[in-house]
């Protein structure tokens, strides 16, 4: 692809010009606001002297459907992406216009920033990240393969899924969460302000994306409002259940320790994920180097390592490393690691 | 102070062990587990022959009454403080022991991590962080003085409060937080996996202290529910609304609008973070021997590496290393990793 045209100079808009910049293609940024749209273009390098082969819509929901037709007449032979947070609505506007839904694949970045606008962009915000894809079955596939192209391009992972499945899917990963934030934040509006300045991380962060645009989201949950409904009743359910278990030890514990299995559901290294690691824990003195011999040790055991923190203090001379293993390595590695001298403490499951 | 006796080698007692450590006390770590205990006395160095100048009471709140009236027994003449979560009930107990409420001063660090054991502990978890200090009208001011040298000791900044003041405050600011992230949480546990597996950081950040340790929080949300309870009920009669809501675009803007609000009222001295690191994102194979070549380079260049972050993609045979570094050692490292052929993306504050 040499040309590229890109709807919707914010944050996503913005951040995909950057990253494609590097493959040498050339970028059309637009927007209806002059002042991002010369910024992004700024951003991006030089506009295109030829006609757009693929042109990506990333703009607000709410004004899709305008924009969709608009693009489509001036466009009519360009592959069409959107990027949105919900994939039913979008679908259904695109199969309004006659011949539109060949042209069209819908998708959708695992990926975004709670600041918004171009000078909020980029270039790595897709790196490593899920990209779901939403071809209809009119999609054609010279549209697919250039679509999975870019998101190639991005350094995204294109995963395939149905519309609906889709917008199931972000109701509780994304919406949901969302909603969470909101609300609690929102209970802070009744702190005093000396309580407030008492905050400490947890705080911090589970109210993080509390901080996102009221806009962007009144239109992302009013477009799923039927996948988030029954989710957050439930939700509620839950929480009125809390509130009467207040007074049973018990019937607490069992409600935190829900929650703590559904957050080891999620994937990767921050939940425990699928894999079923054993934990080495190692005493190392925090200098140069050692990191280094550590990991040589445990190529010499065969070992290999699938995870690993560091829990270290400035100005400490000492540091602990704690290895995620297959259950299997433990013992050889902890065995191993003994007999060359290492400080090596007890295996936790 | 020449001796201190920290009962509890969890999180926070090794952590309150390794911070002094640099300013040449003696430190004897106890626990009821022997394997946590000798982690613990491993990493804060030998124990002391002297007698404890000051006890601090550092196990869960649930075991918190007996260990006080057994310590007391122990070091009749020692200042004693605790770092519980709640301050109204361990008062309460301390004050039905003769003599006790003298040589005790309540305090309550606001910090902390959703991972526990003395695996986690870092010496840096209180630096900067507020430090809750709730003596009783009875406590004798050499007991307070030593309290207040730790706090300081440990880079932590004291405030007073009373202890039902102290209470109100953690109510909405630490243990509503708790109970919204671990019944948000909950809700995963219905998800299909390939759902999970989309997650982003967002989901991430608002769930990460549902990781919490149940059996903590069922001592902490008990023994502080009359604070708890109005405050849950609002938010629950907020999300009752939300459901109400969810056809009225106006009134779902509103509902985000009031949380961006209350998330912009937490001051910002506690949100920034106060490790001042900068973050080196670098793309790798995801194979054994990697992180070891990765590690060996950063070696060679001289730079210790401060923290790190591993993100796989599902299936995918790339993995993101972030490197956390010191922000003087951030150019160095990155010319030498692109000397070298690694593929080292920009560094961010």
């Amino acid at each position: 692809m040499k040309s590229i045209r890109i709807v919707g100079a914010g944050l996503m808009g913005t951040s995909i010009g950057l990253a494609l910049k590097s493959h040498g293609v050339e970028i059309q940024m637009v927007d209806s606001d002059p002042r991002r749209q010369k910024l992004a273009q700024d951003l991006v390098g030089r506009p295109p002297t030829l006609p757009p082969e693929l042109v990506i819509l990333a703009m607000s929901l709410a004004s899709l459907p305008v924009v969709i037709a608009e693009e489509y007449a001036l466009n009519p032979t360009a592959a069409f992406m959107d990027i949105g947070s919900v994939k039913t609505k979008p679908q259904l506007e695109v199969e309004k216009l006659q011949g539109m839904s060949a042209r069209f694949c819908g998708t959708h970045p695992m990926a975004g920033r709670e600041v918004a606008g171009p000078e909020a962009a980029r270039a790595d915000l897709f790196d490593g990240r899920a990209w779901i894809l939403t071809p209809s079955h009119t999609t054609q596939s010279d549209v697919l393969a250039k679509v999975t192209h870019i998101v190639t391009w991005l350094n995204a992972v294109p995963i395939l899924m149905g519309v609906q499945e889709h917008d199931r899917a972000v109701a509780l990963i994304s919406h949901l969460p969302q909603i969470s934030a909101s609300l609690l934040a929102k209970q802070l509006n009744m702190g005093a302000e000396n309580s407030l300045a008492l905050a400490a991380s947890g705080l911090m962060d589970s109210t993080r994306i509390a901080g996102s645009d009221p806009e962007l989201w009144r239109e992302i949950i009013f477009q799923n409002r039927e996948e988030i409904r029954p989710i957050l009743q439930r939700l509620h359910e839950d929480m009125g259940e809390m509130i009467a278990s207040l007074d049973k030890p018990a019937a607490i514990e069992k409600m935190i320790s829900d929650g703590k299995a559904g957050r080891e559901r999620i994937p990767g290294k921050h939940g425990s994920g699928h894999r079923n690691y054993a934990y080495l824990p190692i005493v190392i003195e925090d200098k140069a180097g050692q990191l280094a011999a550590l990991f040589a040790e445990c190529a010499t055991a065969g070992v290999n390592i699938e995870d690993l923190s560091i829990e270290h203090s400035p100005g400490q001379f000492t540091g602990l490393i704690t290895l995620a293993l297959a259950p299997d390595d433990v013992g050889t590695l902890s065995n191993h690691l003994l007999n060359h001298g290492w400080n090596v403490h007890a295996p936790r499951a």
